[in-house]
């Protein structure tokens, strides 16, 4: 089979890339996200139908955020988009005439890292997308995971504090309160401003105050051994690797995948999420241990994830 | 195909059952449960052929407690049993001269509930078990997914406490700690001890302290409306509905099964942990809810699914 | 010795009330609460002077929001106004020509009730009030006790639920994220939003969405059985009664008392107090237990309190 | 005034000591702690009157574990002799012909700091005492503040953790099961379980297991830089320095000290300390801090504390 095209949308920009089953992007285009949930369906095809230009596309995959339901059709609900109850395959079918998959953003960036990235050769991976969020995917027996209603995998939603932070969905205690991109910036926040000498190089590399920290001021200071983004990086880190630990004792993998903004700092999270990980994993010294492996394709995880979910229908 | 052993391993009997394809029991022969490990696999290769006599049997199935590693050919860890990497497939095989599958008991027990109980019709099920700890089976697609290395679906060392309750395993904080028959106990002696005026029938069915109540006593109780009872199993269901909301997120099944001893007691127990679930289900507003269903095959599960595992090879 | 002002400074109005020997109030005089800080100042001298006239008056006693210092002179940091190491008492002195007392609004109204109110004939008495906030007093052998540097007593941020809620200081989980006015909304706003079924009565006093439920709705729905109101008052209770438990094992009172809006609900709410209180009391068969008992002030207690600060000088 | 004598009730050995006003030991009688709650009132009538041959004593002040009454007379409970309202007071009093006091043993180590140690110059002091649990005594205006009942300062026992650790009390979450000694030999071995490989010179120091870890393998190896010897005290400062921040809520004290064999380490558990009180410290730029100072009496700060206590009464 030959060429899909896959969709990402962020909050600033649509991308859609024409992906071949290597999973190389041969081409991509890309146009400002729009307002308005319909102008983003619109922005979807126009940037579909210019990729697309000049190459035999097969089929569309589209990542979004939110629920798409077990049909792979229909985003039930959308976090940043006022969609709900969406049939965005139907509309985009009928507007760019190739057949259209519907898939969850975290879940295409987990299947792009299983087939083309870090997962290669692994049947059973969890994969996590430390973002400003918290999200991930489920690879077992070779196969993505949905759930019976297309909404599994919604990791950054399991309750890891009783009565804990408030979160965007309702609830509190969310695991992305605590190990996120979000959660690292609150983390440097509240210690910049308990201990300020121990933030000094933190608050130079910004406006001075810790209510200017921004995550690449932590990563950067971190880089130059500031304490105080050193420690936020290990709470970030305790909060993660206890996380994956529950999820190896649910899903047993024999990898686990960190994807995501904040895992583009490599070793420096990765090395104490594997510590963390390897602290509170249950039966460590009876079981073999997944590997805890650093993603591989950065941004364009999803896009290449899409496409090539287009691929298999 | 034909009938197929099913083997369970209890604390004072191990019970050995033929099983028809509809996951009938046949016949069933039990022995006690010796002291010692080497006895246990003597114990079990006399159940397994007592029973299977007149019978043409196909294969066994045994269900343990503990790690059973990805051949299901090995007891990593038993906690109760002295078996370390313990390779009882083949030394059962070679005694009762049939193919043997080991697998984890709770997951046979979930196969049990999937295959011919409150799970038939679903394909995908979280089965957990309420007894004196919390453990539990996957079936995704239809198919048991017990992880890259044979340890998965160990719902009851997840952690939901940070810094909680020292469990078994090591860790602190873990599910069965608060959702399990020993919490219950816990919840109702810890609360006739704080408010005895409000455990009068509680403590009257047994010996009048707190620290004689057990788990019967709880049951029965709060049939009579005690109000410690009453609020005893409510505190059991918090903690186990939003765990079950939490598996929601993970895994999106269309159905949970809860088993064990703890549900035996039937709408008393799963009347509030459906309100739970529903409390801490994320999102519920805008997507399909998962049924929560009481298991029906009882204490008989673990030796039927054992039995019917074997018979898939 | 004669009569004194004291004052109060509300949200939308500041009061000065003329108090005698026993805490009777004979005049009051309200001023709409300004926007600035320096206006605030104003207001106060101008409500004092107005209340005053064909008063003889000794002293003046003012009650704010925050930190006051040893001194009771200085206001070293006010939440809801730019107060910074602000010299009210310099400033109101000069104004008005009498001698200020300044103290922080919640322990003045502990003195208040304790004084004149349900404390009286105790010699040892923690109070606590439910308002928006949780703010308290401690009054130790008859004497209203500050603290070395005169910020005691801050009863709402103790941590009660690491890595918790976020809270206005700036910390996380404080006592009064889970015991306030404010959380008792959030706690029916959450309720409603996952089971509206149980509801009905509660969302039917507002404007019908859980977002549109207010304290004063709660209130009612409760009295009137509705599940999840009276559900939400329990869980406040659940936080307060602990609390009170902590407080009981660090100062052993012979009384707490309880005052804020949410207390106006009197057994509503005092009733789940005492029996989580009880519940929580560590030791509680080989010790007195301390009475928790209503406010009887009701929102006068802090101009009662201050004016009599004022009087001891 | 003259001399008088302390006594200190140990585990092993029961200790009476003649003091003078300076808090001077002048004189010491140890003899073995007896088995039986009736023996232990023998010896202690024993060991002081082998203490005072010789010397002219005008009281006895004896330290005790639990509950003491309001009247300093009466043991209302004590969790290691089986004393459940023992009138010790009286007991001694009549066998020695000297005036008896009766002092919770931390309330009197509390005491003995504030008297004749660390505490010399300030009023307000809170006192904890880190050994095998934690304890404490609370001095405001220069007197012990023993609460209504005579059972205030059980800081050991004020909840930190909601659904924690299980405490010899009974409740849970008891912050004494976080900071205390018996939890920095936990913290161990859980480090040295989860990850031998950073525990080398810990476990080098004990029979090479975690389980054989004990208290003075944690500080040797903490001062030769074991990074599990390390970590578990950093935890321990942890749970420690959150404490102190909530008694600076409530307390406002000018000073802070911390006894209790944990504290011997000085600096090595001191240091983290200070910092992690300063990291969730209220309010911490807008008000004076409390010092954290090092208990300067050891041992016999219980002993000081009771003798002083009873030549004041």
């Amino acid at each position: 089979m030959g060429l899909t095209i896959g969709v990402d949308i962020g909050g600033t920009k649509i991308a859609a890339g024409v992906v071949d089953e290597e999973g190389t992007i041969l081409d991509t285009h890309k146009v400002p996200t729009p307002p308005t949930a319909e102008g983003i369906v619109d922005a979807i095809c126009a940037a579909v139908s210019e990729a697309g230009k000049g190459h035999d596309i097969e089929a569309v995959g589209i990542g979004a955020a939110g629920y798409v339901d077990d049909k792979r059709a229909t985003v039930l609900f959308a976090p940043n988009i006022q969609w709900r109850h969406e049939p965005l395959k139907d509309k985009v079918e009928q507007r760019v005439g190739l057949p259209v998959v519907v898939e969850n953003d975290a879940n295409a960036a987990a299947w792009g890292e299983y087939k083309f990235g870090a997962g290669k050769g692994h049947e059973d991976v969890i994969c996590i997308t430390l973002g400003t969020g918290l999200g991930g995917g489920i690879i077992i027996g070779n196969k993505l995971r949905r759930g019976r209603f297309g909404v599994a995998a919604e990791f950054g939603h399991i309750r890891v504090v009783p009565d804990g932070l408030l979160c965007g969905c309702g609830s509190q205690g969310c695991w992305e309160q605590y190990a996120s991109g979000r959660a690292l910036v609150r983390y440097a926040k509240q210690r910049a401003h308990a201990t300020p000498e121990n933030a000094t190089i933190l608050l130079g590399l910004g406006d001075g105050t810790p209510a200017g920290i921004e995550g690449k001021h932590i990563s950067e200071a971190a880089r130059q051994g500031c304490p105080v983004a050193v420690d936020s990086f290990r709470e970030l880190a305790r909060w993660a690797g206890a996380g994956l630990a529950d999820l190896a004792s649910l899903f047993d993998p024999s990898a686990f995948i960190v994807g995501g903004g904040v895992s583009d700092e490599g070793e420096l999270v990765l090395g104490p999420i594997r510590k963390s990980f390897r602290r509170w994993l249950i039966g460590g010294q009876w079981r073999p241990h997944a590997q805890v492996l650093a993603a591989q394709l950065g941004g364009e995880a999803g896009l290449v994830g899409a496409a090539d979910l287009a691929r298999q229908g």
